[in-house]
């Protein structure tokens, strides 16, 4: 009943496995497995009992504690670490209670707990990802030919085929996938002590001790090893930051695409599924691509925000690294559910050549009067040439009538076919080896 | 156990009253808010019979619904508004239901619940800013004349007054006050129906019946009647983002101070009850300041998406719109769990005006150099004055010693004290008339 | 040659009064007003002679200093008021340099100066919002009942007419001009001496000298005098920052709009002079809007840079100002160079009744199902109807055919006018008064 | 005199090699040299004569062309391509003009002029990150051992040495150069025509005519060829905004330290030539670290708005694009400003290692208390070790004296040498080892 927030004001992720995997119990679940990650790594390097390990391991389970009462305890210190520390504690014998978060600092914890769950999610993300390419692909090989106009600055310019737009969404979806595994791969553990000098563990087993036991821990949770703490050397989420931030974007310009073309008056596009409304029965509405859209305004100002937290002062700052928690899971949620959303949109997707065909010859050939322009400009040079086009172009407009009437007769096209020179069809010039091309990227 | 957000990673506003306003439980009982009004208004303008009005209003008990599954069914039409439309009518009579949502469109009651939310959370807010500001002027009006080094690009620049700092804080409450309580007295209802002409409304009871029927609804619900729908003009919820992100600001900029003043080396200031650590007893952390310095850090992010979101094509737009739901909760909560931290801050705040006088003299008199330059300048031009009073202060951080004892028998100064001229307290300028000032605005 | 920007990248702004009054030529002059208006109020209070002046005054010249050699020599304090004032004592006689600059500190000039930019800028910006609400109220007067699909998340949803649209786009730029109105008229001049207590000055004439001589130095500029130095608290930026990022907001919302509706397939509005393209001669752009748009999209992140600058440590802080000067700049030029762009676009915009209305019936009456549905459900229930006409949008959808043929004969309309019922330009609702108390508004 | 901008409110980028390598006539020059390039691979490509490259490569220099004039006729078309190729095509012979912008569209060359900028910037840019690497690394390893408190949340933590954070800093340094190189690789040309087809070129000399076409002009300017024209797939300019967000944050850590650390109480470090003040003679200010702090503010705002740019509608977005190219422009400057800053502030930068020295001692040894409490709680278990070292810390803040002293005859540490216990030199854990492997990285 007091649930701060269980979705309601965010359709896109709600019921997503990406919010599964970046909810509260989620990350709670992470920041245990962090301890008892730590208590086996000290385990393997000698400075705890392996009894100590499985024992915390055991204890470590997110469904055996209250995260309200750990959120709300968390007040006093800063971070939830702290309280759930003595949660856990109290939650093991008390010969194991001293390898509990032994020599770690709360930030060691919860950093690598983000880390995790960053993992856990990218892995979800990049699935969705996968799966959304191979639709866009399947609609660029179908669609290799489909001509459709190409719009610039709101106007028809040229044509172009639906193959090689769809071939542009794999293609962002792509660069998405490749910065997203490569920041996939590189998430290390946080593991630096009270500031960073990992002295409490070399304290207790030397020197060297800090530094292999980073190693162990690492290998314990499958995450890298980072060269040196990071409490202060935020690049990780930088680099979260970055790569999700691209993807809400990348995600966003296909569903900016398909909001257009998918208009009342153009209608070249539909949802498979469209939303309904309460009002009027017969609204479709482009739901997802609006829930896509609206992730991808959002994006770029948590990112900011993450960018910003760079700047953290001394070896562990007062603001910064608390300011990242929440930013970072909402762009987690909010491309882990666009990603989502644009599975379903890629999958469902309608298209319609014949409304591309139609508005093609809607504005009489005007979509290629850079082609006649281009064939005029050989023979009665550029300037005539544009003279003459831009005078056709407006009578076009304003008297109707078709480009190749209009222009019939006129001795620059003496002896052209007007009717094959003005079709849309002809003029799509290397969109087809260019859709080749792209899909040959795996 | 699946919570997606119960506070774990929010320690700024967990617990918080703004908090427990802005949940979605509190959520979706103003959305019900909006629709029972909505309801009664019909009925107070006779669209609607009496009893509907009771019915509607008996139904709307946000513990008789599901949030989460209201959350999950929001995802088809991409708002909460229409599950719960269908939840509504389910828990009324036959004959009530057709009174349930009659002639309004989605965002009526989204946009109108967002203002009861954003109203309710402001009262908080008001009175937090209240109490701060209080707090603020006692700290202003009891250390008036204590004098402490003016700081300016990190360095001792001439000496200033806690009472003034203070002042300044309290300056910057009241700033924050004004500009809140401006925007929440003219937090307007939405109506108008699916694309905001009021036709549902008009066609039932005629042309005037529409504008009508919003007077009655804002009475019902204490907010503002708008002078058009606003569903894509969206003023109220921009004026909402600049005057949160301006509180943000200005209580981030007292935890800033506190921040430096706390510092180890510094200590003129104390959190009452600084946090503690896991690791090291002997810490007391600026926990208040760090949580309230992380929220400034993010609201600016969220006013950005909110002021990004004025952009809004169509009589609705797709996605931003939506875009606007969870960064204006979020602003709410950063800004409502700020003013909290703040008010725990201010009244329990430690002053020790014997370190800001140590740090006054820890430079022999260097704080100070500005008064001598102006009074040799007079008596030997400011040219050979600044010439003077670089050497000296050369010597002084070099060699040890006061100005006074540096100046000592400098021709420039003949016949003066030195000893009163470079007190620091005796050069703290308007600063008590400029308190006493700042005290007197309500 | 060594421009480091003549607007290249800037047509939203080239050659505007905005970017006029913003440019580092503006910006210069600004500076030496501050200057010499310092110099003439502590002539006025008794702290320097008359004369002095008279004779700064005469100096203050930006014609007479070179700009580029100011900005080089400003690296080494960071700020360019240190080589300023250098440059401008070595421009007066002997006897008038102690009154150059005495007393103040660079930020105290170089915010004056902000003020001073930001208040003439606004003078141009506010002319230009009155002239393009103007032009919006007479093409919403003009326009009152030229019915148009209203259209929500891309799709027809039920009829509006463009006069209601226009009145919304002239309501955002009242509320812009009423915002910016109150920020322009709250402008206050700076002056606090090194650490904001007036020491300087009231040294020389006593403690109540420095906030007289405050008062006097608003006089002379205009500007509003404030309670407190805000060297640190800046209310007067974020103030700036809020509302000229909601004027880019609400600027941006009328040109999303032309943009959507000069869609080549829609064609309901378009720009008077569209712009040309090199390659296309049939091409007019809608340029004005689409630089509108671009600098929409730019003013929240300046804005947000500036709430962020709010989080000022000590009595000036280091970076946080610094931040700020480029920032409020750019959001004056962006601000002011898209009202220009606004001015042209609205006194220019062409209105098609004919598509817009063409549009209404192409959906064969859909566009009125939430009408016909509510008629339907007064006479057999909200189901039935709800059942009834989504059958019936289905198989216009499907087959063609309008509703009024396709419900031809069915027992809920019997006796109903259908052609009546299913006229878009009937089913206007409310938007005829709405629009004529939106445009009461003065 | 009408310059908008010479630099006047920008110190930190003025004078600078990346200010002059991204002013308006770096720009232009970029602009013309991607023209020129365009018609030499059409020549190479057989679609234009050899002459005709070498004639335009002869016009492209910017020195000939009017800057503010190209700026101002930038505003019909909206951008500044569209007067360049009028004024590119007078400045060369009849025969050669029609092989001027052949076939291209305006954002194909101020797309690849933005790359050839953004490219000749990351080459300074990466120079200064070099310069500034090594200064930290030389910083790092000549303090490998010198012990200064490592601090959290503003309060001394335990010790650390200022070798680790020296090399924390450089590893920030790599990190951007890392990510700075990697993005300056992969910046492509921009070709693709009106509507991303290379329909034009197709035309002209066949379907692969196009592609090919591509890779020669990707040849001539030594950029990479792009699998598709990126006109509305806006990686390259994505990449650029997080790498160059990344960087200002990277340096801006470093910055804050600086800040931090010079303060005037703590004085661990100095800025080699500090910057003076009009006013106080005795004051050197942290210019170099104010500046790039400055920077690092408003890099995210700039980013934010470049991936809000990826959501681009269409073949070319209206305004999506157009908002790039100052935010674009400004991040370079930025960036390029803070890191020549920071060679200056690296390599000048002055350690105090005897102020390090006498803040570790300054808490009587409360900074080693984690120390302290780990070999108790060995000894007496870990809630007797934390209750007594609490008590001793407290003890140690309100009566003074040493930890040492305190704990004297406590029979926890019986046998233990206090002294060497409490020594804070003996408890920097493994900053040694953790520098001597951040610097292996190369």
């Amino acid at each position: 009943m007091h649930e701060s927030d269980a979705g309601l004001l965010a359709p896109g992720r709600a019921g997503s496995a990406a919010e599964a995997a970046t909810g509260d119990h989620a990350f709670l679940q992470a920041l245990l497995d962090a301890e008892a990650a730590l208590t086996r790594a000290q385990a393997a390097s000698g400075l705890a009992p392996a009894e100590a390990g499985r024992a915390v391991t055991a204890a470590a389970d997110a469904s055996r504690f209250d995260v309200r009462d750990l959120a709300l305890r968390a007040r006093s210190g800063g971070n939830p670490v702290i309280p759930l520390v003595s949660a856990l504690s109290a939650a093991v014998d008390d010969d194991v209670r001293p390898f509990v978060h032994q020599g770690a600092t709360s930030q060691d914890i919860l950093d690598t707990a983000a880390m995790l769950v960053a993992s856990r999610t990218l892995a979800i993300l990049l699935d969705d990802l996968g799966r959304s390419a191979e639709a866009w692909e399947r609609l660029a090989a179908g669609h290799r030919d489909t001509p459709m106009p190409g719009r610039t600055l709101t106007q028809h310019a040229v044509p172009t085929t639906f193959g090689l737009k769809a071939a542009g969404w794999r293609s962002l979806a792509l660069d998405a996938r490749d910065r997203l595994r490569a920041v996939r791969d590189a998430l290390p553990v946080q593991l630096g002590g009270a500031a960073g000098t990992l002295a409490a563990f070399s304290a207790a087993g030397g020197d060297g001790a800090g530094l292999e036991l980073v190693g162990a821990y690492a290998r314990e949770l499958g995450l890298a090893e980072p060269l040196l703490p990071w409490h202060a050397l935020r690049t990780p989420v930088a680099d979260l930051a970055g790569a999700l931030a691209f993807t809400a974007g990348a995600l966003g310009k296909a569903a900016a695409d398909v909001l257009i073309l998918s208009r009342t008056e153009i209608a070249e596009l539909a949802e498979g599924s469209g939303g309904g409304s309460s009002a009027m029965p017969h609204k479709a509405n482009p739901v997802r691509a609006t829930l896509i859209a609206a992730a991808a305004r959002r994006a770029p100002g948590a990112a900011a925000t993450l960018y910003g937290s760079l700047v953290a002062g001394d070896e562990r700052p007062a603001g910064a690294w608390h300011a990242e928690w929440e930013p970072l899971r909402d762009l987690l949620r909010l491309v882990g559910g666009a990603a989502r959303d644009t599975v379903e949109l890629a999958e469902g997707l309608e298209v319609f050549p014949s409304a591309m065909r139609s508005h093609l010859s809607s504005t009489g050939g005007l979509i290629v009067s850079e082609r006649l322009a281009a064939v005029a400009a050989d023979r009665v040079g550029r300037a005539r040439a544009k003279e003459l086009l831009t005078g056709a172009a407006g009578r076009a407009r304003d008297e109707g009538g078709s480009l190749a009437e209009i222009l019939a007769g006129e001795p620059a096209f003496d002896g052209l076919d007007l009717a094959e020179l003005t079709d849309p069809a002809r003029y799509t010039g290397s969109a087809g080896p260019l859709t080749d091309r792209a899909l040959e990227r795996r």
